[in-house]
């Protein structure tokens, strides 16, 4: 479907800058053929008036674990232990691949409601995951949980290999697979060594939980004399590209690791507080130039997936924390949302902004709203005053996924149907 | 007007607990008179069917600057002296009365759509913004800014006793009349000294900013030798009801002072982050028995008006600084957004909470939304979950001011098109 936009304030990042630009938007088979003047004799199926309303690229929710939806709001304001021992494994043991299904497929719809273009999952039954994504046609990073004592906690990696083959650059290349290490604490070191070759063998990356709590960094030093981030790159877990979820409690040395080898950060700021794990140095680590991007981890630790809050809180926390109200500007939080989430993932050159042959993956805001009122600076409405129900419009890959916020392939229906009848079941 | 609330969730406070009820409600003349059973023979004008809906007390948002939203995204991520002095205050200058009036029905409406029944308001032109706040039927607590070399700088308070003797207690007792002193570091010992004698002649309150940034601590101990709320005491300010806002930096001592003289502390987690004044030991007054309640403060420093960012915000940031995930608890975050403000503004009596005998100031929230699925427990989702544009109505003092998110005392379009118009005269 060919699809032209017209009137629309475009946000446009080049090198060192976010700007603001009053310019068409011309979109061919998914790719963004024209930015400015569209020829006169371009084939459109679908027009979109965007006067009044702002386009930005869609955001990238970098670290999430989408059937936890299924607990939202369960088990709230519980030291870390007991939610996890009492609350969230029980529960977690009973899980069908029905309920992980729509679980996935409610997330899917939050997400996309959103303002959310793209997701970095990892889970049990990856398999089911990538399946709602498919129906949805969104566009999301998948992997299997790996840690000793799974299924696929051998030498072969069976799962994770069968999962590649089925799904690695499906669906219009829309779907990726990536090799997901649970965390350092819950995977042998023999086992992660394992993990390294089968990523080189496979082209792809690791996805792992990282130095997410005092207690993992304090566990670690008790049990292999150093840093997990150390003993990350002592295992040649770095020799890949590693997605790394939280990184709270870094040492100077582990940012000095994390730099040399381009270990991407996924930052989780709302997470990070519900769980009383503290604050992730991020201007630090910008300041080093090491790749940032943004998450919300799963709703059971949010309670949402609502990455305008995690945009805003970026720009705030760390003003906050580092007692200077110019700390992380507004653009650089809307580049930590997007462009770094497509770095952090390796498809930059198809996602992260609005140019001229990258994908169709972008969003348009309803500028149309008293909060939204009035329009002196456009960069920083979108960073501190805009929520996400103001998402009206939303392209993946050139589909267009929701319109005057209505979706176009989940039926929200059946879904919050489904899904209270699949809570009910999972908690009694 | 009579309404009857049928086959709602309620949430209820008791002394130590909040709790959600499956229940009636039924209003007579602005008073709920029955929650449960309604007899028969009710007279109702509006029946409301609460299917799907969560119903809680209105929001209180006890410190704010309504007109300052003309200036929202004007001029961000500056440091605080170039954004005040080059920015803010050159703006301020050019104000008339007629953007006061805008900027103020403006953020009214923001208040209302994000379910706010009652605010707590200072800045300059108070009558006009009083004037809006009649207009749309809504209710608020309200004062005239008073500096060394304000109009009203004489011992005599003309302006301040005209607007009380106009709006105190006008319009149903909707509006009520506070003195406004803008802080101790722009009023001087003789002015301070002066408005607490006004104050106990009108019987009200006295509203200040208090203790928001280090430097102005710092100051008050050069100059001093004291901290700012040891001079306030030593003045005799907390001889009359005090609303403090902000109060960032506190010493023991300043705690000890807030307890023994039930000075009550009015919260502002945005704006404390986004001007990098830091974090408010909020956890320790509260377990000191100190009042704490929430607000937003102007669009200017946060940049919008939405108490549920700032709900989820109290309950995770204070998590994240103490390291305790229980710190504050979801039924503490909204006790605070809610009946706390009105012990604060001295109207605990008439709202705050859903009670047979107090006003009928209260909000509907819809569940029928995928972030707010499954529904495990109602008290963590308003909390955690809940976005302001889930609100679906708002009642204040038995009007209906928002049906289906259908504002029905403003005029918005005629609003937003005035404020864009006052705003760029005001920038150029």
């Amino acid at each position: 479907m060919n699809i032209l936009i017209n009137n629309g304030s475009i946000l446009i990042f080049n090198k060192e800058k976010a700007f603001i630009q009053n310019k068409n938007i011309a979109i061919e088979n998914g790719i963004i053929k024209y930015i400015g003047k569209v020829p006169d004799d371009f084939h459109y199926d679908k027009c979109i008036d965007a006067t009044d309303k702002l386009i930005m690229p869609g955001l990238i929710n970098t670290h999430t674990h989408l059937p936890m939806s299924l607990l939202r709001n369960y088990a709230d304001d519980l030291p870390l232990w007991e939610w996890l021992t009492e609350k969230v494994w029980p529960c977690e043991s009973k899980l069908t691949e029905e309920m992980i299904y729509w679980g996935s497929l409610l997330s899917i719809a939050e997400l996309i409601m959103s303002g959310i273009t793209c997701f970095n999952d990892m889970y049990n039954f990856a398999d089911i995951v990538a399946r709602a994504t498919q129906d949805a046609k969104m566009r999301g990073c998948i992997c299997e949980t790996l840690f000793d004592k799974t299924r696929d906690d051998s030498s072969d990696f069976k799962e994770t290999r069968d999962l590649f083959k089925k799904w690695h650059k499906s669906n219009h290349d829309r779907i990726r697979i990536f090799v997901g290490a649970h965390a350092p604490y819950t995977c042998s070191p023999d086992y992660l060594e394992k993990m390294v070759p089968l990523a080189k063998e496979l082209d792809t990356g690791i996805h792992i939980h990282l130095s997410e709590s005092l207690k993992e960094v304090e566990d670690s030093f008790n049990t292999y004399e150093k840093s997990p981030v150390k003993h990350l790159y002592d295992l040649g877990l770095f020799d890949v590209r590693t997605l790394a979820a939280h990184c709270v409690h870094l040492s100077d040395e582990d940012l000095q690791i994390f730099k040399e080898n381009h270990v991407n950060v996924l930052y989780n700021p709302v997470s990070n507080l519900k769980l009383a794990n503290g604050f992730a140095p991020i201007v630090k680590m910008l300041k080093k130039g090491i790749n940032i991007s943004l998450a919300t981890d799963s709703s059971c630790s949010n309670n949402n997936l609502n990455m305008f809050e995690e945009i805003k809180l970026t720009s705030l926390l760390n003003k906050g924390i580092t007692g200077d109200s110019t700390a992380v500007s507004a653009e650089t939080a809307l580049k930590i949302a997007t462009l770094n989430g497509a770095k952090a993932l390796g498809i930059d050159d198809k996602v992260g902004s609005i140019e001229v042959g990258k994908c169709a993956d972008m969003i348009l805001i309803d500028l149309n709203k008293p909060h939204l009122c009035p329009r002196h600076n456009l960069i920083s409405l979108l960073v501190y005053s805009v929520q996400s129900s103001d998402v009206d419009t939303v392209i993946v890959d050139g589909n267009i996924l929701m319109e005057n916020r209505q979706l176009t392939t989940i039926d929200l229906n059946t879904v919050m149907k489904n899904i209270q009848s699949c809570a009910e079941s999972l908690t009694k």
